[in-house]
C-alpha cells in the first residue's frame, strides 16, 4: 500500500493552527500591546511573536529540529533567512491580519504551509474569529471545515467582486498606483471591491467562491502559501501579476513604458502580450482567480511598483 | 409605572429579523436569480422582494395596517414614497449587501428600524451569515446578541481602521472623487481601510469598536437608519458629511471651489470652517464615527458629490 505522504504533518499542521487560533482569541480579549515595523501602520504584537514561538516550538518538538526548515514571518523580521530550499519547510504566518487583531476585526487568521523540493504540499488556513479551518493537500480537494470547497463558476469579469489590500506601505507612488489599479478594475465594471485585511483569509475566499479573484503585490510568501494551495486544489489559478520577464525579451522600451507612465495608446496596442507569470512564491507579486480569464482580465489593469523578493540577499545584518 | 414605551416593537423586530435571515441564509443555500436595478452592479433578487413582503406582512399582521407607516428598500424602487412623518414608521433594508448575498462574501444583514416622531426609537441589524444580533433602543445601550458593545476608545485617527464603499454608481467623477477621499485618507495614515460591503454592518463594525469609522454618499436611509441608533447607543457619534448649508452662508464662491475641483491652498484655508452636518436620515452623506475628533478628521478629507435625498419628491411616476 502507498504511504499516504506528509499526512501525519498535514493532520498536525490543523491541530497546531487550532491551538495557536485559540491562543490569539484568547489574547485579543485582553488588552494588546502593539509596536510597529517597517512603519508607523505595519503593526506587530507581542501575540505574533508568541504564537508563531508556539507553532515553530510544536513543529520541531514533532518532527525533529534538524530535518525541516522553517519561514515564519516574525523569525524573518528578526534577520532568520527567507529561502526556500529542496529540504521539507514550513512557512507560517502565526497572525496574518495583525491590524484586524488589534481593532476586533473580525478576519484574523493562522497561516501554516509546508513545501518539499520546493512544491507546496499542502496549506492550512485557521481563519480564528470566524472559527472556520480551511485546508487542502496537493491532489486532494480543498476544504471549509468538513465541506468541500471549490471557485465560484463565474466566468464574466462584470459579474465578479475584487479583493486586494492596499497594504502597509504609504509611500505616494505606490499608494497612487495601488488606487489606480483599483480604480481601474472598479470601472470595468466589477460588482465590487472588497478587502477583508488578511490575505490568507481573501485567498479562502476566492477558493469558497465568495469572490472571483484576490491580487496584491508586496504580500510575502507565508501570507500567501498556505492560501495558494487551498485555492489551486479549489479549483482555481495562481499567478505571478507580471510576466515581465517574457515580455522584455520582446521589447523592453515598451515594456517600461508600461510600467512606468504608460499611454492608454500603448497598453491597449500591446494588450494581447500583456500576461501574468507563472505563480512564485518569493516573488510578492500575486493573483489567484476562479479562473484564467478572470485573472488575465485583471493583470490587464494592474499597475506594478516594485516589491524586493522575499528570498533577496539580507542587507540589514 | 411608566410604561415601557416601543417595548412590543422592539422585540417583534429582533424576532422577525431572526427570522428573515433564516429565509436568507436558506434562499442562500439554492441558486439565486439576480436582476439589476440602477446600474448592471445594482443587483436586486427575489429573495430581497419576498424578504421585504414577509417582513412588512408581519408587522402589518401584528400592530394593524393603518397606524403604522412603512420605508422599505423594495417598495420605494416600486414606486412608494420615502417620506418620514411624524407617525410610527418601520424603515426596512430586507437585504442589506444584495452583492454579498448573490457570491457569498460573508456579510448580510437585515435592518430593521422604528422611528416615533422623526425620532428613531430602536434598530435592530441582524448579521444573518455570522449569525451576530445587533441592536439598540434609544436611550437603552446597545447590544451584540447579550453582549453591550461600546465603541473604540481610540482618540488618534492614526491609529484607526475607516471603513466605506464604492457604491454602486460607476459615474467617473463620482468615483474619481470617492477613491481620491479613501486615498487621501489613508496617507494621514491610517492603520487601514476595510469595507464589508453591507453600510448596515459597516455601523455595527464601528458600534462594536471594530474600526473607529464609516463614512459613505449615497447610501439610503433604510441601509442606515438601524445602524444610526445602534451607533449613537453604544457611544459613537453621526454627522452629514457636508455642512454645507452653514458654510455657503459665509462664502457661496469658495464653498462652490471646495466642492467643484477644489485646490489644496483653498481647502487648508478653511480647514477650520470645514464641519460635519447634524445626522439627517434622509440626505444620503453621513459619518459615524466613535467620537468627533475622528468624525471631523475624517470630514476634512471627504470630497462631497450630489445625491438626491431619500426624501426628494418623485418624478418616475
Amino acid at each position: 500500500m502507498a504511504e499516504d505522504l506528509w499526512k501525519k504533518e498535514y493532520d498536525f499542521a490543523v491541530a497546531v493552527a487550532r491551538k495557536a487560533g485559540a491562543v490569539i482569541r484568547e489574547a485579543g480579549e485582553k488588552e494588546i500591546k502593539v509596536c510597529t515595523k517597517s512603519s508607523t501602520v505595519d503593526l506587530v504584537t507581542k501575540t505574533d511573536e508568541r504564537v508563531e514561538k508556539i507553532i515553530i516550538g510544536s513543529l520541531k518538538e514533532e518532527f525533529g529540529e534538524g530535518t525541516h526548515c522553517f519561514i515564519g514571518e516574525e523569525s524573518v523580521a528578526k534577520g532568520e533567512p527567507c529561502i526556500l530550499t529542496d529540504k521539507p519547510t514550513w512557512i507560517i504566518d502565526p497572525v496574518d491580519g495583525t491590524t484586524n487583531f488589534v481593532h476586533g476585526f473580525p478576519f484574523v487568521a493562522v497561516s501554516i504551509a509546508f513545501a518539499v523540493n520546493k512544491e507546496l504540499e499542502f496549506g492550512v488556513v485557521y481563519s480564528c474569529l470566524e472559527d472556520k479551518m480551511y485546508k487542502a493537500r496537493r491532489g486532494k480537494g480543498a476544504f471549509c471545515d468538513d465541506d468541500r470547497i471549490t471557485v465560484s463558476d463565474v466566468e464574466e469579469i462584470k459579474k465578479s467582486i475584487i479583493i486586494s489590500e492596499h497594504g502597509t506601505d504609504r509611500s505616494p507612488e505606490k499608494v497612487k498606483k495601488i488606487f489606480s489599479t483599483m480604480q481601474k478594475i472598479l470601472c470595468i465594471p466589477v460588482h465590487g471591491l472588497r478587502g477583508s485585511g488578511t490575505a490568507a483569509t481573501n485567498m479562502c475566499l476566492v477558493a469558497c467562491g465568495a469572490v472571483e479573484a484576490f491580487f496584491e503585490i508586496g504580500i510575502h510568501c507565508w501570507d500567501i502559501a498556505a492560501g495558494a494551495v487551498i485555492v489551486k486544489e479549489a479549483g482555481g489559478i495562481l499567478l505571478d501579476v507580471d510576466g515581465m520577464s517574457i515580455r522584455s525579451v520582446n521589447c523592453v522600451a515598451i515594456n517600461q513604458a508600461l510600467c512606468f507612465g504608460e499611454t492608454p495608446l500603448l497598453k491597449n496596442r500591446l494588450c494581447l502580450t500583456i500576461q501574468g507569470g507563472p505563480f512564485d512564491l518569493m516573488s510578492r507579486r500575486m493573483v489567484s482567480a476562479n479562473n484564467k480569464k478572470i485573472a488575465d482580465r485583471i493583470i490587464k489593469e494592474i499597475e506594478i511598483f516594485p516589491a524586493e523578493r522575499d528570498d533577496a540577499p539580507i542587507q540589514k545584518k
